[in-house]
Parts: C-alpha cells; structure tokens; sequence
C-alpha cells in the first residue's frame, strides 16, 4: 500500500520515477524488459518479507543470500554469483551535541545485475539524496553509465557520511576542549570515553569497507567495467584517509583528557598552597599566643607593661618573615 | 558403557545417530562401508585411550598424531597428510558475571578423511547444538556436501563462540562502567584487569585460528573442495573481525580504567577543599581568640565595655570574606 | 585586470617571463606553438573561474576535473588522462611562535602535459621561489629538462615547507622545554597539545603525498620520463623521512608532558612537606601550651617557681627532636 | 682430561656413547668413517681452544668461523657453506623466584655436515637431556633419520626452555598480582620493570631465532632434507606464538603496575578522609572553646550559670551534624 | 699544507700509505694507474672546496652530486651511476656520562669506483682505526678483495659505533635507574628525557642505513661483487637487531621514569601519614586542653580536686586508642 519503494529507469535520453508498494514490485519488475536502461529499485523497509522473497526468486537470486537479506546486525560481506553481485555494507549518520554516546548506524544490502541495482534500507533515512538529484538532472556522468557506476556515486554518499560523522565527532572534541578549559569534572572523561567509542565503532564499519573495495578490484564478473574500477579504487583511498583521521581524532580525544588531568592536577596544587599558606602562618602564631595564656604563677613576661605589645611585634615579624618566604617561592600568586 | 560418543551417518537422503561407548565405535567403525555418506564420530572424552588409539590405527592415522591428541594443552595446529587433514585447536566458551579471571577454554582435535570427520573433545560440554540441527532437520545444505562442509560449519560454531565471549565481555565493560560512576574502588580495576586478561587470552586463540583458516585456504590436499574454500575464508574474515573486536574492547577497558582514576582524583581535589576551606576559616578564628586569651597584665582592650562584641563582629567580618573569597573560586559547590 | 597569473616559457637557451590576468592567459595560452620549449603557468588566484574553465576547455580537460578543481578543501589526488595529468595535493606553511594552533594549509593543482605545467594557487603566498630563480638564472638541469623535471623542482620545495614546518615545531618544542622548566602552568599542556595537533595535521598531508609519489613511480604515461623517476623516488623517501621526524616529534612532546607532570608532582611534595613540618612540630606544641592554659584549681604545676622555664624547656626539646627527625628524612632541603 | 665432551654415534640399530675430553675428540673424531651413522658431538666448555681450532681444521671448517665460535656474545645467525651449515643462537634458562632482574643465557653453536652435528656450549648447562633420552630409548623418529632430524630435536628443546622462562615469568606476574593486593610498596614496580626487562631480554633472542628457521626453509644445501623443513617450520610457528606470548605477559605487567597505582592512590584518599574529618570537626570545636577561653573583662555568657552545659550542648550538636555530612559522603567506610 | 687526506694503496702483495694535503691528492691522485690495486683516499675535512670539487670533476663525478657533498645536515642517500656509486651516511659516537642531551653525530660521504674508495669526513674524527690496522697488518680478507669489501669493513666501523651508542645509553639507565632509588628528584626525568632523544636521534640514522643496505643489495651495477653482497646482508640484520635493541632501551627508560613516578607517589603518601597521624592525635587533645580552658564561673571538673589528673588519664587513653588503630592500619610503620 504505502510507498516504501522506488524504481528509477534511465538511459541517456531519458528516465522515469515510480513510487509504489514491496508487492507491486515483486510483480511488475522486469530488468530484462529495457535492457538499454538502467534500473535502480530501492527499498526503504524490509518488513515485506514475502514481497522481497518474490522478487529475488524471480531474479534468480540465490536461497542463502537471501536468508543473510534479513539478518540483522551482520557484518560487511561481498558475494559473487554468475550474472550478480551481492553487497552488505554497514552505513552510519551524524548525530549532533555531546549527549550521544552511540552512532546512527543502519545495513544496507545492495544486488547488482547486468542493468539493475536493488538497494534494501531497514528504515526509511534517505542517504542518497545527491544520487537522486544527479540522475534527475543529469548531472556528470551517471546517466551515461551502467549500474556499476550507480553504486559507485552510492558508496561514495554513504563514505560521506562516516566523514561526517568523523568531522561532528571533531566538532565535539572542539566543544570538549573549551569545557576542560573552562570548567573540568570527570563528566568531560566520560564523554570523551563516548566519542572514543564511536570512533571505535565507525572504525569497525569503515575498515572491512576498505577491504570490500579492494574486493571490488578483484571481482572476476564482467559486472563491473575495468573502465569504472577506478573510482571504486579511489573510495578505497578515501577509507584509508577517514582510518588516519580516527585515529588522529582518537590523539586528540587523549590530548583532551590529558589536559583534563593536567588542570585537575593544577587546581588541587592551588587548594594545597591555600591550605599551606594558611595553616604555616597561623598555626605558629596560635602556638605564641597559647604560651602566653599559660596560667603559670611566675611568668615574668606577663607582668612587663609593654609584654603585651612586643608580642604583637613579634607575631607581625614572624608573619611579615613567612609572607615574604611564600611570595619568593611564588605560592601567593594564582598559576592558572 | 556410557555413551560418550556419538556417530552421524548421513547423505542427502537419510541420516541416522548411534550413541554408545568409545570400544564400540573402535570396533565398529567403517567409513569405508557406504562412501556415498558422510561420517561424523564425536567423543565426548578421551579418557579410554586405548579405544582411540585402536580406532586411529584401524584408520591408519600416523603415531605421533596419536600422541599429540593426548597431548594435554598444546598449540593450535595442522597437519596434511595424503589421506586425512589432522587439526587442532582452542575453543572458548563464555562465563557469565563479573567474577571470573579466566575463561573456559577446551582443546579439540579433528581428523578428517575422504568421507568421514572425527571430532574429539576433552569435556561433554556441546559446543555443536547447531550442527546437530541442520543435519537432523536437513537444514541449509549440511546434507548436500562432504565432511569440509560439516567442518566448515563446526569450525563456525566454535568462532560463534568466541563472539560470545567477546559480546560477553562487552556487558561486563558496561557493568564496569556503571560500577566505577557509582562506587570506584580499587577493586573495580582489579575486575578491569581480569577482562583484559580474557581478552589477551583470547587473542592468542583467535590468532592462529586465523592463520589456519589461511592453510586451509593453501592445502593441497583434495579431501577440501576447491567448491568449499570460500567458506573457510569467511571464517577468516571473521576471525579479522574478531581481532579488531577485542582491540577495541580493550581500548574500552582502558577508557573505563582512565574513568576510575580521574573520579578518584576528583574525589581527592573534594576532601582537600573541604580540609582547606574549614583550616582556612578556622585557624585564623582561633588565633584571634588565643590572643584574647593571653593572661598579659596590660591589655587594653579587655577592659573595654564592648570589647568582646568588637571582636566578634571582626570574627564575623574576616569569616564572610573568606567565605566570599572561597565561594568565588568555586570551591564552595561540590563539582561532581 | 591584475597580475594574478604568470607565464614561463623556456628552453636549454632562452627564457621569457610575462605576467597578466587570467582572461589574457585564458585566450593566448598556446603550448602547442612550440613544442621544444616549456610552457608553465602559475595562477596565484582562482576568483576568475570562467576564465580558468575557458582555459581548461581549449586544452580539452575533462569536465568532472574542472569541477574538482574548484572544490575547497579535498583530498590529495592524481589523475590520469591520455594526454595530461592531473594532481592536487595540500601545501603547509610554518607559522612562527607558540601561539597558532593550526598550519597555513593551501590547495595546489597540478596539470602537466607534453610540454606544459599549469599550477593553481588559491591564494597568493609564493611557494616557488627557488624554481624561479633555477629557470632565470640556469641553475641546475631544469632549463635542459621538460615539465616532469619542473613538477619534481616545485614538490620538492613543497615538501621542503613541511620539512620547515616540522622544524618550526622542534623550535617550539625547545621552547616549551625551557618553560616547562622555568615555570610549569596547565597552559604549556594546551600548547603541547597545539603542537601535537599540528603534527597530527601535518601527518595527514604528509602520508598521501608519499603515496602520491609511488603512483607517479607507476605511471604509464609518457608524460614522466624514465630518466627523471628517480627524482620522484627521492622525494618519496624524504616523505618516510618526515614522517618518521614528525613520530620522533610527537614522543619529544610526550616527553614535555611528562616532564610538566613530574615538576607539577614535586611542586605538590614540597608543599605537602612544608605543611606537614610545620604542622607536625607546632601542633603537639600548642597542645603542650593548652595544658598549662586549663584553669583547674589544683594543678601542681602552676603554682612551682621554675615551672614556666621547665615546660619551656621541653617545648624546646621536642622541637628539636622533631627538626632532627625531619631533617634525617631530608625533609627540610628542597628538592629541586 | 676431564670428561667435557661426549659423541654419541647412532643408527637405526645401535647406539654408542663416548665421553672424554676435547683434545681426544679433536684426533679421534671421523665421521666419514660410517657414513650410514648419525654423530652427535658435544662439547660442554669452549676453553681447550687449540683442540677445537684442530678438530675444525680437519673438517676443513671455515677459519672466519672458528673465530665467530669464540667470539663472546654474538647476535644469532646461520653462515651455508658447500657441505655444512653454521649455526649460533642464544639460549635461556628459567630462573626461580622473583629476586632475579635477568635471565640466564649461554650461547649455542652448531656444525651440521652430511652426517654429523656439533654443538659449542660455553658451560656444562644441560639443555638436552630429552634428546638423549630418544636416542638412548629410541623414542620417536630421531633414531630413524640424520643430522637434521637431531638439530630439529635440539631446537625444539631450546625454544622448549624459552617456554618455561616465559611460563616462570608468568608465575612471577601471579605473585607479583599477590603482592599488590596484600601490600604495595614502590619495590613491587621495581620487580615488575625486571619482570619486563626479561621479557624485553627474551624477544630480542627468539626474534632472530624465528628468522633463522624462516632462513632453515630457504637453505639451498641439501643437509637438510626436504621431508624435514616442515619440522622447522612447526618451530617456527611455535616462536611466533612465544612473541606473542611475551607481548602478553608485557600487557599482563602493565595491569600489575596500573593495580598498584590505584592501590596507593586509593590508600592516599583514606589517609586525607581521617586528616580531613578529624580536623573539620575539631578545629571548629576548639576555635568555640577558645572563645570562651578570652579574658574579656565583660563576656555575659561566662558569668551566666548553664552557659557551660550550653556550650557543651552546641559543640555536640555541631559535631553531630558534621559527622552526619561525613557519613552521608561516604567518608566514613574504609572503602577498600 | 696540513696533511687532511691519507691515501692507501694496497694490493694482496703490498700497501703504502700517504699523507698529504687536499691539493696534492686532487693533483696526483690516480685509480687507473694501476688497476690490480685499491686506492683508499680518506679526507679529515672538507674546507678545501675547490680542491676537492678539481679532484671530482677529475673522476667525472656528476654536478649535482659535487653540490650534494658540501650540503650540512641531508639525509642518508644511495646514488648509482654507470661507474661509481655514491653514499652519505650519518655517523654517531657515544659521549660518556649523563649530561649530554644529544649525539656526536657527524656525516661521511663515499664514492666508490672500480678500484677505488674516497671517504669523506667533516671532521678529523677517526672512525676508522680497525680498518686501517687490518689493511696494514694484513688481517682478515681485506687485501685479498677490492673496495666493495673495503667499504663494508667501514660501514661496519660506523654500525659499530652505533652499537656502542646504544650500549653507552644501556650504562646510562643503569645509572638513572640507581639515581632513581636512591634519591627522585625531577631532573632525573629530565636525563630521562635526554636518553630517549638520544635514542629517537639514532632510530633516525640507522632506519635509513637499514635501508641502504637494502638497496646496495639490488645494485645493478659490477662495482659490487656478488660474492661480497652477504656481508651487506649481514650488516641490515645488525640494523634490524639495532632497531630492536633501541626499542628496548626505549621501554627501559620508560620503566625508570615510571618507578620515579611510583617513588614520589610512595613520598607523598609517607608525607600525608605524618601529618595525618600527627594532627588526628593532637587536633582533639588541644581541644579538650581548650574546653579548660574556658573561663566559666561555673564549671563543676575545675574545683574537683583530681580532675586535673583524671582529664590527663582520659587523654592519654584517646592517644593510645588512636596510636592503636593506626598502628593497626600500618600507618606507623614506613614503607620503603
């Protein structure tokens, strides 16, 4: 009923959008119909498990791929058949602010044929908006070119995004910087120890996705023009910078804790200067005092007239001497 | 007597179980009887090593073999000969809880032939339920293939159980990592450090687990299918995954460790500023009152009327700008 | 209107320099004119974008590359074309002092053809001013050589600007070595962590330029003369070389950091020492003093002749013992 | 004169064993006389220079050689001749307890000819005892084949012992983890950095033994028959999974080390919880009785008649409630 | 006029050794003379520019190298022409004791031709005295083999000297590691510091070596004889070792720095003890000398006839009771 699939068929001169239903697809799609064209059936649900079940089998897609279809967390793999190619990549989206400790992340299956391209979505997140817009518009060279190239400009939208996620992590680590400076408690670390998961996270989809290219590479099927490996080559480079950029980014998140620490560090020598400052001036003092309030009955200083105030000469030299001590060693100013 | 193995005998028709004791299946096995069925014969234990020794030279199973199946905790290894493939390797099942330091670690061993396999296991845990299944309900296509594929899918099961392990350790990082926000002791660290012996414990199993899956990949040997060898590479992927996995657990355990110390250090700035800030008022105060306390023959102030009430509100006014000097660094407010 | 592009144009015995707008080069560029000499023209702005598009399309380069080159901040790349070569990598400038957290980052362009060099800078900071002075004064091999030799001269002075950036950042590493000493603050870890960053940054530029050098190695274009590959080769392990220096660099910042945290420690000891020795000596004192200060009608004590200089005696005594206890702890010497 | 080196002369029917002294051995040796026995000569001490100079002169053994046989500690390495092969690798021993900071090591040479195999070892170290035992008894294969399969035995027994050091060091982690727990002191960190020093000790001699059997594989001589490579190549396995051992072991120190540093930096907050809560109740407390300790001529509450008893009243009050804050903190469990 | 260069001429039968200035060997040196000899020419210095510049344009050494040879501080580089191979290296030298921050480094440049070696130093350093014993002694292989073999006894020299380099820094943290517990202070950190910079330093010089000994393997040219290309293999595997042991070394300073760490930690804490123990006894006895203190009219202990003596009893069983539980907790008791 609802309109969780579409179908884009295009060649150079022309190309046509259909909206509809998991079942009207299962009936109506024919790649073989046009083999001049391309066609392009994205899914966005898999809750119409019969419907796709259909389709493959109409399609010849093979009874264990189709299984591996549903699963649901599975890792990335590559499948080759005679006449198609079976994809399952693992695509992950930004989400904005400090306060999330997980990543965005979604499956994405994808079954090219000679002049065709399937992609399942588990949910309905739109991650090929400029592919959309390039077929549309025939913009650069899609139009003239097969399905391999399709599911290049795919792959590249979905390497977009891991570098989004990348830079919002970057972002967060510039907010976590100024709140260390600004006002450091242990709650920074652990939201430190977030962004760091999820960089261990998108390491973990990004790096198999490397390998996959490199699959792609050495595909034997005559599916993919050697014309177009290239770009899937240049994905390929693209991983492996967005790898150097995690870890660079996992160096500043330890820069940020250091730092942390550092100012933790900082801020408890001030607390003990304040202690020691105070405790060494008065405590000696309190000790001049007390002697005087002895109540012995022969103390000859307590008769004196002037006791009293050389006393408070005393005490003001002794303080004046241990003022003077502190400021040398520097503990009377603040360090920040 | 007890029946501590089990033989699987099957093809694409039919299958049947025998459960009985080591003796007989010494006695009674013959794999070459019915090549057209695949044999599996499991042992649940090796403690009578004489049936299994008899039941190897019936198979012609070369001598040192022999004694290195009895071999109590060895490397993982394999062996090709010109009619069997000898293997041997760790499985790991998870422990559940915060309370163990080890894993549950077991050696199995297996000899493959043309059309037999035979698993021996030191303890009757089951780590090959799934296998059972698929075979009794003809499920996937156990019963279409030879003993590779039989191998295949128990050397599957025993990787699954890695993950497990793995995944087990994940819910104790989480648990740790609730323990450490709410209670941080030192023994949480202790707990820390028995995972990431798990872990490292692990890694020495996965490893040449890896490695195998990549002789295999080698072997010259035609009792594998060239057919079948993709399967085992999966394996290897998967093992890769596995790797990359523990790593990352074992960045997490540093992350939760890193937690616990900068709660600690947080934990200590709070006692000093409570000490400082009550030395800071404090000493001060009780200096001034010891003055007033010294039994000086000539002190003027004491006869004054209002003396007393003067030098509390001095007290008064030197306390509130402390207070106001103490409350604006913020040391006032606890900074959890 | 303004100068914002050059013109060279030179062989083994002349050389002609002209320098005009983009619109001017734009229409008169014509490298086919004179097929023995070399042809490089060096833009020092992009604003002019049909101009350079106009330019591009007279020398047939392809459309997604104009595109490309326009692009703000993307990736090191080469491309190769029947005809030319495109390449685009990132250039970085020292800054000096303690106070940039970041590197001067630019965008060059490379496209090099039979007997041409087109180089596009975003912005006008000369990069190249050693090529220049080679051309005009015939220093070298470059007026005997083509466009593959004068691509080798300008990534070499590329290269040589990370080069002095690294060493900018070993200047400020001695500088924070010096300050660490002198006077540790929280704010020399913000700056080691600036530095760090920049290295991390650098890095990221560093690595694929190397990469870069090994495709130039592999080119099947008859663009690069053999002869003239091992140049590239150089510049490829001056590349290993900075990146080994900025790994070098990096634990030489760890080592600051250390140092800070083992100054900041022992600051913490001598306070904490401090605190203690006056504490530990006046305090049993005081309490000795308070005795004395109780007003009980019947106290022995009070009432005897020498009783004051008694006690005083004791006080005198004990602090004694305490200093020399101290001092044998070597408690009382700072420890710097 | 004394018994320092032994020959055993074996095939696969009989063995003999000959002990006496070098000089005996460097005339009477001939391996060449039965050219179907294996000979095995040891020598437990390298100080009758002259006997072994003479003994290699007559096998014709390379003069540069005899040098590098008496050079103290060398690196490890494998020289091929035309008709033998040279050996030197570093040998180590477990040592007990934990009060050692370095392993024991002793150097090993070896001379393998068509039928022979000579082994230097500089002190009378018994690191073969096994390999006697399957000659004397016949146990296994050893009797069955040449010098090579020897040579296997004896490395194997070497790499054998690299095991127990590795396993002792292991025990000394255990103890080591004991220690912590029940009683940290900074000498614990010193026995964990020799611990470590071991380990580092000990990888710097398997890693080039790994090598050499990685070398053994590519041996062009025919000394070592092809049938037996695989031997050398299970040892070779059996290094790398020592390295990784190690690399273990390293990680397991660390923990040990991070224990410790939470240890005491938990005992360090117990101590300040009793300085802290001791003098924020008592402090307060004596500043309010030595208010009342002041010698104000006009102080109304003194002369009042349960101005006494109040103030008593007050300073329980006050102390309750500040005991009550502590205990609401958590600061007064020992949270060990 | 001074005598900077030496020349050795030296054959299987004969050697002769000049001494002279730069301009006498730029005039009278010639290799072809007689080629059944090796020419060794080794310059002290390198101020004399023209002469030496004279002397290779002699040699018909190429332009770009001449420049390269006065260049100060460049990378180590292997330059092949069609009849001579050029070489710059950097050279190290230990420098004993603990207050030297960085390496005597110095570069030696080579070119070695059909039958000839020119060194040259920058400094009259001497590097070589055992190559210079053994042509003149006749020791070794030397005069028997041409300057490839000349060159590898020199290269040898140089690793040499690195070896001692890192064995004079293995003396150092021997002596740190003493320093260390005998008496922390931050400056040991510093010398810390110093040696791994050493260390980062040499990692720098000998990577490259490394791989030069790498390239001079692949040399397609006859200058360096087949026959003595396993030396050169021999001399990277002391490289590797090198490498190895700096790693090592590295990991050792790092645990020195860490047990500084432990030890002021272990400081802090006896530190903190004292004045715990000290203040948690005296803080309430001074509080209970304070409440008699107090100059109550009515105050029922102070006209009691004992109650001077039974507040002194009651003191002393608080202190005892407190001693106990310290004495209990090991507070007592110091922990070296």
């Amino acid at each position: 009923m609802s309109e969780v699939a579409q179908l884009y068929k295009y060649n150079f001169d022309a190309y046509s959008l259909e909206k509809n239903s998991e079942d009207y697809f299962a009936d109506s799609f024919n790649p073989t119909e046009d083999m001049n064209s391309t066609y392009w059936l994205n899914f966005h649900s898999m809750k119409n498990k019969e419907a796709i079940i259909k389709l493959c089998d109409k399609l010849c897609i093979d009874k264990i791929l189709q299984e591996d279809l549903f699963e649901p967390e599975k890792r990335t793999r590559l499948e080759e058949y005679s006449d198609y190619v079976y994809f399952s990549i693992v695509s992950a989206l930004p989400k904005e602010g400090l306060n999330n400790f997980d990543l965005k992340k979604e499956r994405i299956s994808f079954i090219i044929g000679d002049n065709y391209l399937i992609s399942f979505q588990e949910k309905p997140s739109d991650h090929f908006p400029t592919v959309r817009e390039r077929i549309e518009y025939k913009r650069g060279k899609i139009r003239y070119k097969g399905p391999d190239f399709l599911l290049f400009r795919m792959l590249e939208a979905i390497i977009d995004n891991y570098s989004e996620v990348v830079e919002e992590i970057g972002v967060n680590i510039e907010l976590l910087d100024k709140i260390v400076l600004r006002d450091p408690k242990s709650e920074v670390l652990r939201k430190v120890e977030w962004e760091k998961r999820k960089l261990l996270d998108l390491r973990k989809i990004v790096f198999p996705m490397k390998d996959l290219m490199g699959q792609l590479d050495r595909v034997e099927n005559e599916l993919i023009i050697e014309d177009n490996i290239h770009y899937f080559r240049e994905l390929k480079d693209t991983c492996y910078g967005l790898i150097e950029e995690i870890e660079a980014k996992k160096q500043m998140l330890d820069g940020v804790a250091n730092l942390y620490y550092a100012i933790q560090g900082q801020r408890m020598n001030e607390i003990m200067k304040v202690l020691t400052v105070t405790s060494a001036i008065f405590i000696p003092l309190t000790f001049v005092v007390g002697v005087y309030g002895m109540n012995f009955e022969n103390m000859p200083e307590l008769s004196s007239k002037y006791g009293y105030f050389i006393i408070w000469g005393v005490m003001i030299l002794i303080t004046a001497a241990l003022v003077f001590i502190f400021w040398k060693r520097g503990w009377l100013k603040r360090n920040t």
